[in-house]
């Protein structure tokens, strides 16, 4: 296995979305419980973004969706809230916290590999988490690039190419199963990053026995592709 | 003047394309005088690009067209390169030096604005150079993601549109005024860096009178924009 660059997702795998957003809610004052809002917010993910690869909904940045996706999450909850509120919360998601491993985790991988990330946010949220987080790449790729979302196999066949690389020779490394799939199905190679509290304590834990490595953190990632095979 | 980003041209901006090349020829034994070889080589760029920008040539990236004016650069001079050479030649652009003040010239206006290449190379030779000289963008930027080559207003425009900032917020910083009028034309803000060691001891100096900003070097840059208007 040669793997010359690597292709980070972003929320849950890089970054706390959940007490992110759980905080802007209750700094917000919106709800009663900040936790059970981001998860109801965040649930509602994987399907705004396949009405936008099927063709039902015409293209749009994170910002668009996610203000698409509370307003539906608030009105289930029965609560309300004005425009500068709703614009606070879909911006709470350009300032989440790393974990607490990503920022040493990336510099240790990027000293031998190309790094970039490649999430379905648009280039300006990824840079403004990179910049809150002191995250460093070589380069932010998204979907936004390639007009599609994950795991659409042109996002990732797109990320290859445009860091010159095969698909064979780019290791996908994210927290999230169905990701890892769809980049093996583009070619890819896949590394599941455990984040068992990115759903909070007592999760369910995740695995995926088809990824090539599985790691709790970064550095543990840096230290098995510095390994000989 | 509000200026949120900045995006910067590459090649004789921010790294020495002419030593760095004319180096490579002497590496070589190509030729016995690299720096007419690589003023020849360069002066061909403009050319090209503008037979993809009209459609006369398929797009294709610096590597495929460097390789394309090389041979063209050789024949004319009655030299000849074995493939291999010829690769390397073309190798030579992913590893050429920046000017000294570029590092931390970068750090310094990374402090206040979010930054970002804009160049005509693609992706991965920006993120090989800026591997090389340690050059931290926020992203990089190339008209690789646009389809189209500065000047072309889109290459312009589209940098705007992926760092969500109006054109007007966003100011190209290079030191040819050929691309500061294409950033101009496209709404965007412009600064020009002198590089007088650009085409070599003696060249003409360039000057343009339309230009928000002219600077010697890149810390001048971040202390004018530092000063309040």
């Amino acid at each position: 296995m040669t793997v010359r660059a690597l292709v980070f997702d972003v929320f849950g795998t890089l970054v706390d979305w959940r007490s992110g957003v759980a905080s802007a809610f209750r700094a917000a004052g919106i709800g009663d419980d900040g936790e059970a809002l981001a998860d109801a917010w965040r649930v509602r993910y994987p399907g705004i973004l396949a009405e936008v690869n099927e063709g039902r909904r015409e293209w749009a940045d994170f910002d668009a969706l996610h203000l698409v996706t509370l307003d539906a999450v608030l009105e289930e909850a029965g609560l309300s809230a004005p425009d500068d509120v709703r614009h606070e919360l879909v911006g709470a998601w350009h300032r989440l916290d790393p974990w607490a491993d990503a920022r040493a985790g990336l510099e240790a991988l990027r000293e031998r590999h190309l790094t970039a990330t490649l999430s379905n946010g648009h280039v300006r949220l990824l840079a403004d988490l990179a910049r809150h987080g002191d995250l460093r790449f070589d380069t932010l790729l998204s979907a936004e690039l390639f007009g599609a979302y994950k795991p659409a196999p042109e996002v990732y066949r797109g990320a290859a190419a445009l860091l010159g690389v095969e698909p064979g020779e780019l290791m996908l490394v994210a927290s999230h199963p169905w990701d890892l799939a769809g980049a093996r199905a583009a070619g890819l190679r896949s590394a599941l990053v455990e984040r068992p509290l990115e759903n909070g304590e007592g999760s369910e834990r995740r695995e995926d026995p088809d990824a090539d490595l599985t790691v709790a953190d970064l550095p543990e990632l840096a230290a098995r592709l510095a390994r000989p095979a």
